[in-house]
């Protein structure tokens, strides 16, 4: 319980490309929503600068050192999205920042909400954080170099933990089903351990009804207007809810709409679903970047620290500035607002709204 | 050149579950198709029975000896869906018929169009058949009982022959462009061979343009309207493959309309990109059942033997059906006509167009 803490440290990483420019409307939202907070002292931001591509390129590390014992110093992070090097980039091939910091951190649960009102769509995706095909990490063998060959992990504790997670939410808020989300008739020795460990738990849970598909046909479903409304609570391994939250979250106006919370026994982290988009600053349109995602993921985290009110009102004014007003930063294109206004035009909305 | 033989034999099996419901109504098409050429003894088709699963269950195997005894006599194969058991289901845990096939036949590639012409989406996936996650299949391991693994493999051959096709396929067809999809920058053995010899393959073919995505942005890009259509051929690994061309697939009405082609150097096999709906039959929805999948697979099959004729005929009165007549198959629900109607009618337009 962090009201329970003398003082909570929020974390804040502006992180690389798009990423600073949208996690700049963050930090000004929160330090408004949470003034009073500061000002007794229980709330104390900690800016951690060390996170760009630049720095960690440097120490050929995922994260510094140092920057890691910084983050290890905050109760939560709120982190702008960072650029893992491709093949031609000019950094060596340091390994994805956020996928270290789930590691790192022991962030096993990957929480995406995504809604679309009008639809009646109101989808929660508990994706395993930590296992699955993100486990081995760069550790893939060359056995010649004519045969590669990749890991997938699965463990007990892992499949456990995420599946408890997203049935105890599920009981919480009273959704009534969890569909669990595997490809077991392949991938059968891991996903067969995901679903057999989900389904025993959802029997613990008499309320709630469990049904489970494969991540193929699941795709087609999400996009059928008769069918995806019925779907509530999905909880599914790593690259699943990679690849599937991504493709939900364009429903409700793409991956620049939607924010994710990271959380562990000891740390939570939260973020964009989505990358630093490098493409969008090079060709000059950095300042059309949504700022949503990282906004949805600090309501997240106001209401994770004990906030509900603050986090409350910032989900309101969101979904009245996304869905009433429709006033969306078009990413990448010359219409709609720029993240800046958008920004300007929530801060106005929650104080209108209060 | 199946033109060269003396005889072309053509496998038919129905398989299970609306398997043999969808079957039937391609059979009977192609055996209308091509009266003319059986009569001269240049075709012959080839009844299979024994790929249901009951009796794969009663063999305990994915194909039982005799059954792939039988299918190697055939040239190509026409494939109804097959059931692969599930937990709680009343066989043994049998391995997946179709997987098994692409396998035995080293039926590398899966080519699956999918259109969607007022939209201007005219997409070709190539999806590599018998490799990624698929390889291994049922020899995870359980290195304890708390410790699942899985693997993925990528050979150099596996990986040049795939994109290799995928490239001649969009130089013939003037496509322009091919668009590589991996999870690379975390899958990073066998996706990244993956990625890097599609683009070394990429680069021998001057006027096709090569781009790529990571799989989970691709879900969001199919989506959106403004970008979709700018995808002509897409190359990627099986799992990606089978997750993304069901998404594709749902834009063109439904998994139950898309047909694929699984090709290899001696045998080819074309079926429905769906599974065997169980639950259709149990619930007495059967013949609802949308026997486009099989029609467009048998286009396919037509074409790649060398009846260009024919199968354009098919393919002009699929499109006329489907996208002119919107006479759809809207399957599992009491709408629409049934699969014997839409037999029917595709029969009719077949012969009013020629
Ligand atoms: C950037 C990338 C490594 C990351 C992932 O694959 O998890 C992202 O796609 C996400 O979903 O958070
Ligand atoms: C039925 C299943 C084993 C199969 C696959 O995973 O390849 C199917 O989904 C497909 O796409 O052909």
């Amino acid at each position: 319980d962090y009201q329970s803490l003398d003082k909570i440290v929020i974390g804040i990483c502006g992180g690389d490309g798009i990423g600073p420019i949208i996690t700049k409307e963050s930090q000004r939202v929160i330090e408004f929503l949470l003034k009073d907070e500061v000002e007794k002292g229980k709330i104390e931001f900690k800016v951690i600068d060390g996170l760009t591509i630049e720095n960690r390129a440097a120490h050929n590390q995922a994260i510094p050192d140092d920057v890691l014992a910084e983050l290890k110093q905050c109760h939560v992070i709120l982190k702008g999205p960072t650029t893992t090097p491709r093949q031609g980039d000019p950094w060596p091939n340091v390994e994805s920042a956020n996928v270290a910091m789930r590691k790192e951190l022991d962030l096993f649960a990957n929480m995406r909400p995504v809604k679309v009102p009008e639809e009646g769509i109101d989808w929660t995706f508990f994706r395993e954080n930590t296992e699955g095909g993100y486990a081995v990490g760069s550790y893939g063998v060359n056995i010649t170099d004519d045969l590669a060959v990749d890991f997938t992990v699965a463990t007990q504790e892992g499949c456990d933990r995420i599946a408890k997670l997203a049935y105890d939410y599920a009981e919480r808020n009273h959704k009534g089903k969890v569909s669990i989300i595997t490809k077991a008739n392949i991938i059968k020795t891991t996903d067969g351990k995901f679903l057999n460990t989900a389904k025993k738990i959802g029997e613990q849970y008499p309320d709630i009804v469990t049904d489970d598909w494969y991540v193929d046909i699941t795709t087609a479903k999400l996009i059928d207007p008769q069918r995806r409304r019925d779907f509530k609570v999905f909880v599914l391994p790593n690259l699943y809810g990679d690849i599937i939250t991504d493709e939900a979250a364009e429903f409700q106006g793409g991956v620049g709409t939607a924010g994710s919370a990271n959380i562990g026994k000891k740390y939570a982290m939260f973020e964009a679903i989505h990358g630093s988009a490098p493409r969008m600053i090079t060709e000059g349109r950095g300042q059309y970047a949504d700022p949503c995602s990282m906004l949805r993921a600090t309501v997240m985290l106001l209401s994770h620290i004990g906030y509900q009110k603050q986090a409350d009102a910032l989900e309101a004014a969101l979904d009245k500035c996304m869905f009433e007003e429709k006033k969306l930063v078009i990413t990448g294109r010359d219409t709609g607002c720029t993240c800046d206004e958008f920004g300007d035009y929530v801060m106005e909305t929650i104080t209108n709204m209060t």
